[in-house]
């Protein structure tokens, strides 16, 4: 029976909160989220196996044990959990993946913040900008941090449109986190964005940033590939926010 | 299990109509429905969580609350319900679609109303044809209200053509309103004959059209990509009316 | 559930014969049993509700009705049943399709006719050949009534195929009118010959076709479109007989 | 309920032999079934009815019998079974085919011989080599009548291959009789050999193919279509043996 | 019901160990199991009868038994045993494979060795490297018999990509060893590595791997239409490691 297994030991959490990290425009969503992960040194939590995520292992350097690519990381000490995926979701196993996903959220009470790019043209000058929308009972918490909503019409599609539209279908809380972003290259000013302006608040974290800004080329340089084929693919599979009427 | 999930307050109806606005052919049905919702200021009712049904999510300008692409909204006072939908339904999902919606429809005692665009040379001259077709114990109803039935043999395709079948398969009442309309580009005009000469008698509704003919260049330029993408899908995935011979 | 569903009143009959009307080569069967439907006044009677047919709706000009585009009419006088069909049946339906009506014909202990062009060089020289074959206790009805077998092997495919193969499967009394065929256009020639020569003698009817041969340039010019989508089609989808060798 | 359906009187046999005959490469395994089924004047027996076999009627050239297009042959006298196919079997069909007819096979106690060429250059001169591989029980028959396991690995695809492998997986007894043919052409001498080294001797009959090696042109010319279609679809579809080492 | 069928006799076995000999990137998987099988002389154990996997049938030249194309050898004496495979494993069967596979492996008590090339420029000079990975209570495995963990992050897709998944998901105990090999032509001193520096001390047996080098230019002439084949399938079907980077 697919779902999501247990792989370390079982957390006590409160009133936790998980960060989706899926790919998509700007790769924001898992270069955000790769980064909590290894800031808050996250543990490994859990696999997950929902029907048509692709079938494959993955292992770190310096690090003998194979995982499957898609994983739940959690910080107990503050009260997070992590969705890492180390691969592209086809669109085949968008719905099923975000049903699977969701079911799992739900039965654990956990509150997700999903996250998306929204293409924009970035000649570097200014911070990208953040907007948020929300499900269920979490509307009033953008408010409460001060993020905005979108100024225009909008649709978010790919795994984290799915897993926004499975909480609104059942009118679950769930927060969306959209930054404009890069629409070609990986974005980890948009990511930090992301991480400084509306997760931290959010899930009442700190974190600190910098090595994201200082090491931006680096970092856009070794996932270049990876964005690369994010551009490819479908708008059912890459995750990202765009204009209502460019999407009808 | 899908189907349509409740997302506002019940509401008590005596014989309610419902307009159904899937994109078709001139967007007439999108345009006419989106007016009334707007107009009469409808409420958000449920959600249409029908598979095959894209799992995008979608978001208004100054509204922080993401919904699902298609949805019911309601207006007590005018005993009336619009089908809203903000997406292109695919070929694939056209059959499962008109299954799930009519079910309901037929749960609720719903009289629908579902309307088409006929493709036609539209010069600007002269106002577009409306013509009505009818199945079950409505047939009746159209010659009431003076709407012409057609004057040659057609065929309705896409999710329209569809949930008309449902309603003539199992002879339950349904009407179908058939406007002459542009083939490439959005027609508010052609939308304002709907509302006007067909949703508004039939349904006992008064609604004023000026904003839809005063604003239609405005229309037309916003919603010109999705025209033309209705164009270019096949004929099961846009809802049409077309001379049966041109069909068979 | 698919199937059968009846549209109209209930009638008696003793001995019924079916006459299946499915487009393919040359449209013979579809304009036999068009003229047939229209010549006799026959009545809507049930409409056919199989999986995989196409889900659009058809109207008559004039006529205000909705009605699926697969159709049974009744003539209670002649104890005659005719499908009638308004849409090509893709290449995915023919075997549901040909299912759902055999089991419907068995049950109602129905004598089906199944009509299908082979294609010939047709100058319009002489009149087009007719030859029958049948399945079960059937085989007699063809000397009786001076119908020749065919003179070498062949094949019939599409939904014509597949109903004889059911009803071969099956061992169920069935004919198979084949007639020769214009490859290319409409031949309302070959359909008067299949009512003249074969349905008229053998359902026990009497058939006035002098208006198909009249109005045949008329007519051709109607269904020319139609029957240049027949040809486009694989062998599978439409119905048409061919010599043996020319198939495998 | 689909399976082999029974279109003949029941027969009584002691230790049958089923000779198959599904289209592959040179047509050897077709040829050879024909010759046998119209040499010894075998009965229509029973008609194949599994999914994925072509919906299609066939019939003869003076006869007015409409047939499904893969059908069994019967000779009580010989103690013989033989599998005819007008048809190409698809290759999303091979796998339930071959399911379905071996299920068939096994539950009646019949020892089926399965028959494939191996492309070979064939210039005309010296005879087509025969091999025999064997599963369960019937390695030694081989041997018996001595005919050579293949001098060098192989792979047998298509139906042949396929119901070859459902022996081998219930290690239910079976041959596989292959012969050298003709990679492009039908192949009649090839057949012969298959009926005179392999078939005559192991069901224990006489069978004449002097007619196969007079008439050997004309059957390449009417048969020219079809071996064509054989050599375009994929190894998955056509019945061949191949060096192991061109399969892999 | 597919599975893995007893083909031979029922053997006793300790704990034992499965090198897993699916086809991949410098075919170096199964180089080393058809090794393997020949110089232990291992016994032909079981058929592997998942669904998806080719249903074709292999014979070795001068034995005439017809045999499915993924088998199950053992040696008793070795407590090994050794999955050969004679045919590509399909994208689409992948995942079914890898669960049935895996299925069995788990109800029998058998620890798995899965084997991967990484397509590295090998100049012919020195020797590949091997690199280990494991899941479960095997981690530490690796460490005892001195193989080093890979240097940098990676992914093994392909067959056996996605045994080592479920084997994670499942927290069973596996192995996995990743060899240097080449990207374009079957790459038997890779083979070698992976026998004489992973499998022989893991499995704890001493196996002669100088014919595989001393023959090394012939088995790469005879593979390589295999091995080319191998290059052009999706990653999804041929099992291979890279770095992350590439695979995302």
């Amino acid at each position: 029976m697919p779902g999501i297994q247990l792989q370390g030991p079982e957390v006590t959490f409160e009133d936790p909160t998980l960060i989706e990290g899926f790919p998509g425009v700007g790769l924001v969503g898992k270069i955000a989220t790769d980064h909590l992960v290894r800031e808050l040194e996250m543990d490994y939590y859990a696999s997950v196996d929902c029907e048509g995520l692709p079938r494959v292992s993955v292992y770190r350097g310096g690090d003998g044990r194979a995982r499957p690519p898609v994983r739940i990381y959690v910080s107990e000490e503050h009260d997070l959990f992590a969705l890492q995926s180390d691969a592209p979701i086809g669109s085949g196993a968008v719905e099923t993946v975000a049903n699977c996903v969701t079911g799992w959220i739900a039965e654990q009470g956990i509150r997700p913040i999903y996250l998306s790019g929204l293409p924009t043209e970035r000649d570097g000058d200014g911070q990208p900008s953040l907007y948020g929308i929300a499900t269920g009972d979490e509307t009033e918490t953008l408010a409460e941090h001060d993020i905005d909503v979108p100024p225009e019409d909008g649709v978010v599609s790919g795994p984290t449109g799915a897993l926004l539209n499975r909480a609104a279908q059942r009118a679950y809380g769930s927060l969306g986190l959209i930054v404009g972003s890069s629409r070609q290259f990986p974005d980890p000013e948009a990511a930090s964005v992301l991480l400084e302006e509306g997760i931290a608040p959010i899930a009442d974290i700190s974190i600190d940033v910098s090595d994201l800004v200082d090491r931006a080329e680096e970092i856009r340089e070794k996932r270049e590939q990876f964005a690369r084929q994010m551009q490819e693919v479908s708008q059912d599979e890459s995750s990202q926010a765009q204009p209502l009427r460019m999407y009808q």
